[in-house]
Protein backbone atom coordinates (compact mmCIF):
# COMPACT_ATOMS: atom_id res chain seq x y z
CA UNK A 1 0.00 0.00 0.00
CA UNK A 2 1.34 3.77 -0.65
CA UNK A 3 1.34 6.03 1.96
CA UNK A 4 -1.94 6.70 1.54
CA UNK A 5 -4.79 4.05 0.61
CA UNK A 6 -6.74 4.64 -2.49
CA UNK A 7 -10.26 3.99 -2.00
CA UNK A 8 -12.82 3.55 -5.09
CA UNK A 9 -16.40 4.35 -4.11
CA UNK A 10 -19.20 2.45 -5.86
CA UNK A 11 -23.01 2.56 -5.62
CA UNK A 12 -26.23 1.44 -7.54
CA UNK A 13 -28.63 4.62 -6.29
CA UNK A 14 -26.63 7.10 -8.44
CA UNK A 15 -23.73 9.21 -7.68
CA UNK A 16 -26.23 11.93 -6.07
CA UNK A 17 -27.45 9.41 -3.88
CA UNK A 18 -27.42 10.77 0.30
CA UNK A 19 -26.16 6.94 0.70
CA UNK A 20 -23.16 7.58 -1.39
CA UNK A 21 -22.17 10.58 -0.28
CA UNK A 22 -22.06 9.80 3.13
CA UNK A 23 -19.54 7.13 2.36
CA UNK A 24 -17.48 9.57 0.62
CA UNK A 25 -17.37 11.46 3.55
CA UNK A 26 -16.52 8.79 5.15
CA UNK A 27 -13.66 7.12 3.64
CA UNK A 28 -12.36 10.97 2.65
CA UNK A 29 -10.42 10.93 6.10
CA UNK A 30 -8.96 7.36 5.41
CA UNK A 31 -7.55 8.16 2.41
CA UNK A 32 -6.84 9.19 -1.89
CA UNK A 33 -11.17 8.79 -3.13
CA UNK A 34 -11.88 8.08 -6.46
CA UNK A 35 -15.75 7.51 -7.15
CA UNK A 36 -17.16 6.06 -10.45
CA UNK A 37 -20.84 5.52 -10.06
CA UNK A 38 -23.96 5.37 -11.88
CA UNK A 39 -25.82 8.49 -13.36
CA UNK A 40 -29.06 6.98 -12.43
CA UNK A 41 -30.78 4.87 -10.29
CA UNK A 42 -29.04 1.09 -11.01
CA UNK A 43 -30.86 -0.79 -8.34
CA UNK A 44 -32.07 -4.63 -8.70
CA UNK A 45 -29.36 -5.02 -11.70
CA UNK A 46 -27.39 -7.82 -10.16
CA UNK A 47 -24.64 -8.83 -11.72
CA UNK A 48 -25.42 -6.86 -14.78
CA UNK A 49 -22.97 -5.70 -17.14
CA UNK A 50 -23.33 -3.76 -20.25
CA UNK A 51 -22.03 -5.97 -23.42
CA UNK A 52 -24.76 -5.08 -26.65
CA UNK A 53 -24.27 -1.08 -25.91
CA UNK A 54 -21.73 1.59 -24.88
CA UNK A 55 -20.27 3.53 -21.79
CA UNK A 56 -20.24 6.79 -21.34
CA UNK A 57 -17.67 7.96 -18.40
CA UNK A 58 -16.96 11.16 -17.42
CA UNK A 59 -15.51 13.52 -14.70
CA UNK A 60 -18.32 15.30 -12.49
CA UNK A 61 -17.59 17.84 -9.44
CA UNK A 62 -20.15 17.40 -7.22
CA UNK A 63 -19.46 18.88 -4.18
CA UNK A 64 -16.37 20.55 -2.53
CA UNK A 65 -14.95 17.03 -1.10
CA UNK A 66 -11.35 16.11 -2.31
CA UNK A 67 -12.49 13.17 -4.16
CA UNK A 68 -12.31 12.61 -7.86
CA UNK A 69 -15.56 11.98 -9.22
CA UNK A 70 -17.07 10.30 -12.57
CA UNK A 71 -20.76 9.82 -13.41
CA UNK A 72 -21.25 6.24 -15.46
CA UNK A 73 -23.54 5.94 -17.97
CA UNK A 74 -23.53 1.28 -17.33
CA UNK A 75 -25.04 -0.50 -14.46
CA UNK A 76 -22.55 -0.55 -10.63
CA UNK A 77 -20.46 -3.77 -12.16
CA UNK A 78 -19.75 -1.72 -15.21
CA UNK A 79 -18.50 0.96 -13.22
CA UNK A 80 -16.14 -0.85 -10.96
CA UNK A 81 -14.88 -2.45 -14.12
CA UNK A 82 -14.26 0.95 -15.99
CA UNK A 83 -12.82 2.21 -12.81
CA UNK A 84 -10.40 -0.35 -12.39
CA UNK A 85 -9.03 -0.51 -16.04
CA UNK A 86 -9.67 2.74 -17.51
CA UNK A 87 -9.77 5.34 -14.58
CA UNK A 88 -7.41 4.36 -11.86
CA UNK A 89 -3.13 4.74 -12.63
CA UNK A 90 -3.26 1.78 -10.13
CA UNK A 91 -4.58 -1.08 -8.60
CA UNK A 92 -7.24 0.43 -5.80
CA UNK A 93 -6.69 -0.60 -1.69
CA UNK A 94 -10.08 -0.97 -1.30
CA UNK A 95 -13.42 -0.76 -3.21
CA UNK A 96 -16.56 -0.03 -0.96
CA UNK A 97 -19.85 0.52 -2.64
CA UNK A 98 -23.27 2.01 -0.89
CA UNK A 99 -24.17 2.99 1.06
CA UNK A 100 -27.35 1.62 -0.59
CA UNK A 101 -30.63 2.98 0.63
CA UNK A 102 -32.50 -0.15 1.82
CA UNK A 103 -31.68 -3.63 2.81
CA UNK A 104 -28.95 -5.86 0.92
CA UNK A 105 -29.04 -8.83 3.57
CA UNK A 106 -30.26 -12.80 3.08
CA UNK A 107 -30.67 -13.34 -0.86
CA UNK A 108 -31.39 -9.67 -1.39
CA UNK A 109 -27.42 -9.76 -2.28
CA UNK A 110 -28.17 -11.57 -5.18
CA UNK A 111 -30.43 -8.68 -6.38
CA UNK A 112 -28.51 -6.18 -5.38
CA UNK A 113 -26.21 -3.57 -7.84
CA UNK A 114 -24.62 -2.59 -4.66
CA UNK A 115 -23.43 -5.68 -3.56
CA UNK A 116 -22.42 -6.94 -7.24
CA UNK A 117 -20.41 -3.77 -7.08
CA UNK A 118 -18.60 -4.90 -4.09
CA UNK A 119 -18.38 -8.67 -5.84
CA UNK A 120 -16.72 -6.76 -8.86
CA UNK A 121 -13.74 -5.55 -6.77
CA UNK A 122 -13.19 -8.72 -4.94
CA UNK A 123 -12.70 -10.57 -8.50
CA UNK A 124 -10.53 -7.96 -8.92
CA UNK A 125 -8.63 -9.16 -5.97
CA UNK A 126 -8.92 -5.74 -4.02
CA UNK A 127 -10.62 -6.04 -0.21
CA UNK A 128 -14.43 -4.93 -1.23
CA UNK A 129 -17.15 -3.84 1.53
CA UNK A 130 -20.87 -3.11 0.31
CA UNK A 131 -23.44 -1.24 3.05
CA UNK A 132 -26.52 -1.07 3.48
CA UNK A 133 -28.71 0.94 5.38
CA UNK A 134 -32.03 -0.64 5.98
CA UNK A 135 -34.02 2.14 5.32
CA UNK A 136 -35.43 3.01 2.32
CA UNK A 137 -35.93 7.14 2.80
CA UNK A 138 -33.70 9.55 0.75
CA UNK A 139 -33.98 11.90 4.14
CA UNK A 140 -32.89 8.54 6.35
CA UNK A 141 -30.55 9.36 9.12
CA UNK A 142 -27.36 7.76 7.89
CA UNK A 143 -25.04 9.95 10.53
CA UNK A 144 -25.46 6.86 13.34
CA UNK A 145 -23.72 4.42 11.00
CA UNK A 146 -21.09 6.23 10.02
CA UNK A 147 -18.56 5.47 13.08
CA UNK A 148 -18.89 2.07 12.39
CA UNK A 149 -18.73 2.31 8.55
CA UNK A 150 -15.13 3.90 9.15
CA UNK A 151 -13.91 1.47 11.58
CA UNK A 152 -15.10 -1.62 9.19
CA UNK A 153 -13.24 0.06 6.31
CA UNK A 154 -9.96 0.81 8.92
CA UNK A 155 -9.83 -2.66 9.73
CA UNK A 156 -9.91 -4.32 6.57
CA UNK A 157 -7.07 -1.53 5.17
CA UNK A 158 -5.34 -3.05 8.16
CA UNK A 159 -5.81 -6.68 7.79
CA UNK A 160 -6.79 -7.34 4.25
CA UNK A 161 -9.44 -9.53 2.89
CA UNK A 162 -8.77 -13.64 2.15
CA UNK A 163 -8.85 -14.08 -1.30
CA UNK A 164 -12.19 -14.10 -3.06
CA UNK A 165 -13.89 -12.93 -0.35
CA UNK A 166 -16.18 -9.54 0.02
CA UNK A 167 -18.02 -8.25 2.91
CA UNK A 168 -21.83 -7.52 3.30
CA UNK A 169 -22.61 -5.02 6.04
CA UNK A 170 -26.20 -4.06 6.87
CA UNK A 171 -26.76 -1.49 8.67
CA UNK A 172 -30.78 -0.86 10.87
CA UNK A 173 -32.90 1.45 10.01
CA UNK A 174 -31.76 4.12 12.87
CA UNK A 175 -35.01 4.41 15.63
CA UNK A 176 -33.38 6.31 18.17
CA UNK A 177 -31.68 3.60 19.93
CA UNK A 178 -27.76 3.10 19.68
CA UNK A 179 -26.49 0.63 17.56
CA UNK A 180 -25.58 -2.49 19.96
CA UNK A 181 -22.24 -3.13 17.97
CA UNK A 182 -21.29 -5.28 14.52
CA UNK A 183 -22.33 -8.63 14.59
CA UNK A 184 -20.21 -11.48 12.12
CA UNK A 185 -23.19 -13.84 10.88
CA UNK A 186 -24.34 -15.58 7.98
CA UNK A 187 -26.85 -14.81 5.41
CA UNK A 188 -30.15 -15.71 6.19
CA UNK A 189 -32.33 -18.68 4.39
CA UNK A 190 -34.81 -16.11 3.26
CA UNK A 191 -36.81 -15.00 0.21
CA UNK A 192 -39.21 -12.96 -1.51
CA UNK A 193 -42.75 -14.11 -2.22
CA UNK A 194 -43.87 -12.41 -5.03
CA UNK A 195 -47.31 -11.26 -6.23
CA UNK A 196 -47.35 -8.98 -9.63
CA UNK A 197 -49.91 -6.41 -9.65
CA UNK A 198 -51.58 -6.92 -13.22
CA UNK A 199 -53.30 -4.17 -14.78
CA UNK A 200 -54.54 -2.99 -17.57
CA UNK A 201 -53.33 -0.37 -20.28
CA UNK A 202 -55.18 2.76 -22.43
CA UNK A 203 -55.16 0.35 -25.03
CA UNK A 204 -56.74 -2.86 -22.85
CA UNK A 205 -53.34 -5.22 -23.12
CA UNK A 206 -52.67 -6.30 -19.79
CA UNK A 207 -48.83 -5.53 -18.04
CA UNK A 208 -47.73 -6.57 -14.60
CA UNK A 209 -45.52 -4.81 -11.87
CA UNK A 210 -43.31 -6.55 -9.81
CA UNK A 211 -44.28 -6.70 -5.92
CA UNK A 212 -44.11 -9.09 -2.98
CA UNK A 213 -42.54 -9.41 1.04
CA UNK A 214 -39.28 -10.50 1.92
CA UNK A 215 -40.31 -13.57 3.95
CA UNK A 216 -37.50 -14.78 6.29
CA UNK A 217 -37.40 -19.24 6.88
CA UNK A 218 -34.57 -18.81 8.97
CA UNK A 219 -34.97 -19.19 12.85
CA UNK A 220 -30.99 -19.09 13.74
CA UNK A 221 -29.98 -16.53 16.19
CA UNK A 222 -26.54 -16.47 14.06
CA UNK A 223 -28.06 -14.82 11.21
CA UNK A 224 -27.93 -11.07 9.35
CA UNK A 225 -31.74 -11.26 9.63
CA UNK A 226 -31.19 -11.85 13.18
CA UNK A 227 -28.70 -9.11 13.93
CA UNK A 228 -30.57 -6.48 11.81
CA UNK A 229 -34.09 -7.09 13.98
CA UNK A 230 -31.84 -7.04 17.51
CA UNK A 231 -30.17 -3.68 16.86
CA UNK A 232 -26.56 -5.03 15.21
CA UNK A 233 -24.83 -3.80 12.24
CA UNK A 234 -24.29 -7.54 10.07
CA UNK A 235 -21.42 -8.54 8.81
CA UNK A 236 -21.47 -11.20 6.59
CA UNK A 237 -17.65 -12.29 4.71
CA UNK A 238 -19.29 -13.76 1.10
CA UNK A 239 -17.49 -16.19 -1.31
CA UNK A 240 -17.52 -15.75 -5.47
CA UNK A 241 -17.39 -19.72 -4.80
CA UNK A 242 -20.86 -20.63 -5.17
CA UNK A 243 -20.40 -24.09 -5.42
CA UNK A 244 -21.79 -26.50 -3.24
CA UNK A 245 -18.43 -28.23 -2.54
CA UNK A 246 -20.35 -30.52 0.36
CA UNK A 247 -22.52 -32.24 -2.44
CA UNK A 248 -19.98 -32.92 -5.07
CA UNK A 249 -19.51 -36.49 -3.39
CA UNK A 250 -22.98 -37.37 -3.57
CA UNK A 251 -23.79 -36.46 -7.06
CA UNK A 252 -20.77 -38.22 -8.52
CA UNK A 253 -22.83 -41.45 -7.72
CA UNK A 254 -25.58 -40.37 -9.42
CA UNK A 255 -23.81 -42.27 -12.25
CA UNK A 256 -24.82 -39.99 -14.93
CA UNK B 1 -45.62 -34.72 -8.54
CA UNK B 2 -48.14 -35.10 -11.04
CA UNK B 3 -47.97 -37.82 -13.55
CA UNK B 4 -45.81 -35.96 -16.11
CA UNK B 5 -43.74 -33.58 -14.50
CA UNK B 6 -44.32 -29.76 -15.07
CA UNK B 7 -41.51 -28.01 -16.87
CA UNK B 8 -40.78 -24.76 -16.84
CA UNK B 9 -38.08 -23.18 -19.91
CA UNK B 10 -36.20 -20.06 -19.93
CA UNK B 11 -33.15 -18.67 -21.14
CA UNK B 12 -31.45 -15.60 -21.49
CA UNK B 13 -30.49 -15.48 -25.78
CA UNK B 14 -34.27 -14.44 -26.18
CA UNK B 15 -37.33 -16.89 -26.90
CA UNK B 16 -36.73 -17.39 -30.64
CA UNK B 17 -33.20 -18.70 -29.82
CA UNK B 18 -31.28 -21.95 -31.81
CA UNK B 19 -30.34 -22.72 -27.63
CA UNK B 20 -33.92 -22.56 -26.01
CA UNK B 21 -35.59 -24.61 -29.38
CA UNK B 22 -33.40 -27.17 -29.10
CA UNK B 23 -33.72 -27.93 -25.21
CA UNK B 24 -37.47 -27.18 -25.73
CA UNK B 25 -37.32 -30.29 -27.84
CA UNK B 26 -35.76 -32.29 -25.08
CA UNK B 27 -38.04 -31.81 -21.95
CA UNK B 28 -41.31 -32.03 -24.26
CA UNK B 29 -40.48 -35.70 -24.25
CA UNK B 30 -40.29 -35.64 -20.35
CA UNK B 31 -43.02 -33.52 -19.66
CA UNK B 32 -45.80 -31.08 -19.82
CA UNK B 33 -43.78 -28.00 -20.85
CA UNK B 34 -43.89 -24.11 -20.52
CA UNK B 35 -42.01 -21.42 -21.64
CA UNK B 36 -41.51 -18.02 -20.43
CA UNK B 37 -38.53 -16.49 -21.78
CA UNK B 38 -37.25 -13.00 -22.69
CA UNK B 39 -38.49 -10.91 -25.91
CA UNK B 40 -35.44 -9.79 -27.06
CA UNK B 41 -31.73 -11.21 -25.88
CA UNK B 42 -30.82 -10.40 -22.13
CA UNK B 43 -27.06 -11.97 -21.83
CA UNK B 44 -25.04 -10.87 -18.69
CA UNK B 45 -27.97 -9.21 -17.10
CA UNK B 46 -26.81 -11.27 -13.82
CA UNK B 47 -29.40 -11.34 -11.65
CA UNK B 48 -31.16 -8.15 -12.70
CA UNK B 49 -34.84 -7.70 -12.20
CA UNK B 50 -37.31 -4.98 -13.36
CA UNK B 51 -38.25 -2.68 -10.28
CA UNK B 52 -38.98 0.69 -12.08
CA UNK B 53 -40.64 -0.24 -15.07
CA UNK B 54 -43.34 -2.51 -16.08
CA UNK B 55 -43.36 -5.78 -17.67
CA UNK B 56 -45.19 -7.41 -20.61
CA UNK B 57 -45.86 -11.05 -21.21
CA UNK B 58 -48.21 -12.70 -23.91
CA UNK B 59 -48.67 -15.89 -25.24
CA UNK B 60 -46.93 -16.73 -28.24
CA UNK B 61 -46.66 -19.27 -30.63
CA UNK B 62 -43.41 -20.12 -32.42
CA UNK B 63 -43.50 -23.94 -33.67
CA UNK B 64 -46.09 -27.02 -33.86
CA UNK B 65 -44.65 -28.53 -30.88
CA UNK B 66 -46.63 -29.15 -27.55
CA UNK B 67 -45.31 -26.33 -25.21
CA UNK B 68 -47.40 -23.58 -24.00
CA UNK B 69 -45.16 -20.39 -24.44
CA UNK B 70 -45.09 -16.54 -23.25
CA UNK B 71 -42.71 -14.72 -24.53
CA UNK B 72 -41.75 -11.40 -21.99
CA UNK B 73 -40.61 -7.85 -21.70
CA UNK B 74 -38.05 -8.42 -18.57
CA UNK B 75 -34.96 -10.39 -17.69
CA UNK B 76 -34.68 -13.67 -17.50
CA UNK B 77 -35.00 -13.99 -13.81
CA UNK B 78 -38.63 -11.64 -14.51
CA UNK B 79 -39.38 -14.50 -16.13
CA UNK B 80 -38.82 -17.24 -13.68
CA UNK B 81 -41.02 -15.12 -11.32
CA UNK B 82 -43.62 -13.85 -13.74
CA UNK B 83 -43.82 -17.75 -14.74
CA UNK B 84 -44.48 -18.87 -11.06
CA UNK B 85 -46.25 -16.61 -10.01
CA UNK B 86 -48.44 -15.49 -12.66
CA UNK B 87 -48.73 -17.59 -15.37
CA UNK B 88 -48.19 -21.92 -13.83
CA UNK B 89 -51.67 -23.32 -11.85
CA UNK B 90 -48.46 -25.31 -10.04
CA UNK B 91 -45.38 -25.00 -8.80
CA UNK B 92 -43.19 -26.19 -11.47
CA UNK B 93 -41.21 -29.71 -10.90
CA UNK B 94 -38.51 -28.41 -13.00
CA UNK B 95 -36.40 -25.09 -14.19
CA UNK B 96 -34.56 -25.11 -16.85
CA UNK B 97 -32.70 -22.67 -18.38
CA UNK B 98 -30.76 -22.50 -21.68
CA UNK B 99 -29.11 -23.64 -23.55
CA UNK B 100 -27.03 -20.87 -23.56
CA UNK B 101 -24.83 -19.61 -26.58
CA UNK B 102 -21.87 -19.50 -25.12
CA UNK B 103 -20.05 -20.93 -21.55
CA UNK B 104 -20.96 -20.23 -18.29
CA UNK B 105 -18.21 -21.83 -16.51
CA UNK B 106 -15.84 -20.36 -13.78
CA UNK B 107 -16.80 -16.59 -12.75
CA UNK B 108 -19.45 -16.50 -15.74
CA UNK B 109 -21.92 -17.87 -13.29
CA UNK B 110 -22.53 -14.25 -11.36
CA UNK B 111 -22.88 -12.56 -14.98
CA UNK B 112 -25.37 -14.91 -16.91
CA UNK B 113 -29.08 -14.11 -17.19
CA UNK B 114 -29.42 -17.90 -17.95
CA UNK B 115 -27.78 -19.20 -14.90
CA UNK B 116 -29.25 -16.21 -13.00
CA UNK B 117 -32.42 -18.15 -14.13
CA UNK B 118 -31.99 -21.29 -12.62
CA UNK B 119 -30.95 -19.34 -9.35
CA UNK B 120 -33.91 -18.22 -9.39
CA UNK B 121 -35.56 -21.52 -9.61
CA UNK B 122 -33.75 -22.72 -7.45
CA UNK B 123 -34.56 -19.75 -4.70
CA UNK B 124 -38.73 -20.80 -5.60
CA UNK B 125 -38.01 -24.24 -3.88
CA UNK B 126 -37.85 -25.71 -7.46
CA UNK B 127 -35.24 -28.16 -8.84
CA UNK B 128 -33.14 -26.19 -11.80
CA UNK B 129 -30.74 -26.84 -13.62
CA UNK B 130 -28.80 -24.08 -16.38
CA UNK B 131 -27.31 -25.50 -19.76
CA UNK B 132 -24.61 -23.65 -21.84
CA UNK B 133 -22.95 -24.90 -25.26
CA UNK B 134 -19.34 -23.28 -25.61
CA UNK B 135 -20.48 -21.97 -28.56
CA UNK B 136 -21.47 -18.58 -29.18
CA UNK B 137 -22.97 -19.44 -32.93
CA UNK B 138 -26.40 -19.28 -34.20
CA UNK B 139 -25.44 -22.51 -36.26
CA UNK B 140 -23.85 -24.40 -32.98
CA UNK B 141 -24.26 -28.00 -33.27
CA UNK B 142 -26.52 -28.89 -30.03
CA UNK B 143 -27.62 -32.29 -31.24
CA UNK B 144 -24.45 -34.27 -29.62
CA UNK B 145 -24.88 -32.24 -26.65
CA UNK B 146 -29.42 -33.23 -26.22
CA UNK B 147 -28.89 -36.86 -24.88
CA UNK B 148 -26.70 -35.92 -21.94
CA UNK B 149 -29.13 -32.94 -21.43
CA UNK B 150 -32.34 -35.26 -21.54
CA UNK B 151 -30.28 -37.64 -18.66
CA UNK B 152 -29.35 -35.23 -16.66
CA UNK B 153 -33.27 -33.85 -16.23
CA UNK B 154 -34.36 -37.24 -16.04
CA UNK B 155 -32.13 -37.86 -13.12
CA UNK B 156 -33.30 -34.33 -11.28
CA UNK B 157 -36.72 -35.07 -11.96
CA UNK B 158 -35.90 -38.61 -10.39
CA UNK B 159 -33.93 -37.91 -7.26
CA UNK B 160 -34.52 -33.44 -6.67
CA UNK B 161 -31.80 -31.72 -5.95
CA UNK B 162 -30.87 -30.17 -2.54
CA UNK B 163 -32.69 -26.93 -0.82
CA UNK B 164 -30.80 -23.84 -2.30
CA UNK B 165 -28.78 -26.11 -4.70
CA UNK B 166 -28.73 -25.00 -8.64
CA UNK B 167 -27.26 -27.43 -11.11
CA UNK B 168 -24.77 -25.30 -13.93
CA UNK B 169 -24.08 -27.78 -16.79
CA UNK B 170 -21.78 -26.35 -19.55
CA UNK B 171 -20.95 -28.36 -22.92
CA UNK B 172 -18.01 -28.38 -24.88
CA UNK B 173 -18.55 -27.16 -28.09
CA UNK B 174 -18.61 -30.20 -30.25
CA UNK B 175 -15.88 -30.49 -32.29
CA UNK B 176 -16.22 -33.87 -34.24
CA UNK B 177 -15.59 -36.10 -31.44
CA UNK B 178 -18.03 -37.44 -28.55
CA UNK B 179 -18.45 -36.01 -25.38
CA UNK B 180 -16.17 -38.62 -22.86
CA UNK B 181 -18.99 -38.05 -20.36
CA UNK B 182 -20.02 -36.05 -18.06
CA UNK B 183 -18.20 -34.47 -14.94
CA UNK B 184 -19.18 -33.33 -11.71
CA UNK B 185 -16.75 -30.67 -10.51
CA UNK B 186 -16.09 -27.45 -8.96
CA UNK B 187 -16.39 -23.72 -10.09
CA UNK B 188 -12.49 -22.90 -11.51
CA UNK B 189 -11.09 -19.28 -10.15
CA UNK B 190 -10.64 -17.52 -13.19
CA UNK B 191 -12.02 -14.51 -14.19
CA UNK B 192 -12.03 -11.69 -16.94
CA UNK B 193 -9.32 -9.56 -17.64
CA UNK B 194 -11.29 -6.51 -18.84
CA UNK B 195 -9.80 -3.96 -21.38
CA UNK B 196 -11.72 -0.88 -22.91
CA UNK B 197 -11.82 0.06 -26.51
CA UNK B 198 -11.71 3.49 -25.85
CA UNK B 199 -13.70 5.37 -28.56
CA UNK B 200 -14.17 9.12 -29.94
CA UNK B 201 -18.18 9.64 -31.08
CA UNK B 202 -19.23 12.34 -33.84
CA UNK B 203 -19.25 15.05 -31.28
CA UNK B 204 -15.81 14.64 -30.06
CA UNK B 205 -16.89 12.96 -26.54
CA UNK B 206 -15.45 9.82 -25.43
CA UNK B 207 -17.09 6.20 -25.12
CA UNK B 208 -16.18 2.99 -23.90
CA UNK B 209 -16.92 -0.77 -25.52
CA UNK B 210 -16.27 -3.63 -22.94
CA UNK B 211 -14.13 -6.20 -24.29
CA UNK B 212 -11.69 -8.64 -22.53
CA UNK B 213 -10.45 -12.13 -22.01
CA UNK B 214 -11.15 -14.79 -19.39
CA UNK B 215 -8.51 -16.20 -17.38
CA UNK B 216 -8.08 -19.31 -15.61
CA UNK B 217 -6.28 -19.24 -12.58
CA UNK B 218 -6.66 -22.52 -11.39
CA UNK B 219 -4.52 -25.55 -12.29
CA UNK B 220 -6.74 -28.50 -10.30
CA UNK B 221 -8.55 -31.08 -12.60
CA UNK B 222 -11.42 -31.06 -10.80
CA UNK B 223 -12.67 -27.97 -12.16
CA UNK B 224 -15.69 -26.85 -14.96
CA UNK B 225 -12.77 -25.20 -16.73
CA UNK B 226 -11.13 -28.42 -16.33
CA UNK B 227 -13.93 -30.48 -17.82
CA UNK B 228 -14.72 -28.07 -20.76
CA UNK B 229 -10.87 -28.20 -22.16
CA UNK B 230 -10.27 -31.87 -21.82
CA UNK B 231 -14.13 -32.41 -24.03
CA UNK B 232 -16.04 -33.55 -20.55
CA UNK B 233 -19.96 -31.92 -20.11
CA UNK B 234 -19.50 -30.27 -16.93
CA UNK B 235 -21.72 -30.63 -14.03
CA UNK B 236 -21.34 -27.80 -10.79
CA UNK B 237 -23.62 -27.77 -7.94
CA UNK B 238 -24.05 -24.49 -6.77
CA UNK B 239 -25.66 -22.82 -3.80
CA UNK B 240 -27.81 -19.63 -3.49
CA UNK B 241 -25.64 -19.29 0.18
CA UNK B 242 -22.72 -16.90 -0.40
CA UNK B 243 -22.03 -16.87 2.71
CA UNK B 244 -17.97 -17.79 3.58
CA UNK B 245 -19.00 -20.10 6.31
CA UNK B 246 -15.21 -21.03 7.07
CA UNK B 247 -14.10 -17.23 7.70
CA UNK B 248 -16.79 -16.66 10.40
CA UNK B 249 -15.06 -17.39 13.03
CA UNK B 250 -11.72 -15.47 11.99
CA UNK B 251 -13.74 -12.72 11.33
CA UNK B 252 -15.16 -12.83 15.14
CA UNK B 253 -11.81 -12.20 16.57
CA UNK B 254 -11.05 -8.52 14.64
CA UNK B 255 -13.09 -7.70 17.78
CA UNK B 256 -14.88 -4.90 15.92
Amino acid sequence: MANRPLILVCNDDGITAPGIRNLISVVNQLGDVVVVAPDSPQSAMGHAITINGILRCDPIKIDDGPQREYSCSGTPVDCVKLAVNEILDRKPDLVVSGINHGSNSSINVLYSGTMSAAMEGCLEGIPSIGFSLCDFSWQANFEEALPFIKRICESVLEKGLNARTVLNVNIPQFKGEAYKGIMVCRQANGNWEEEFDRREDPRSRNYFWLTGKFVDYDKGDDTDEWALANNFISMVPMTSDLTAHHLIGTMKNWEL
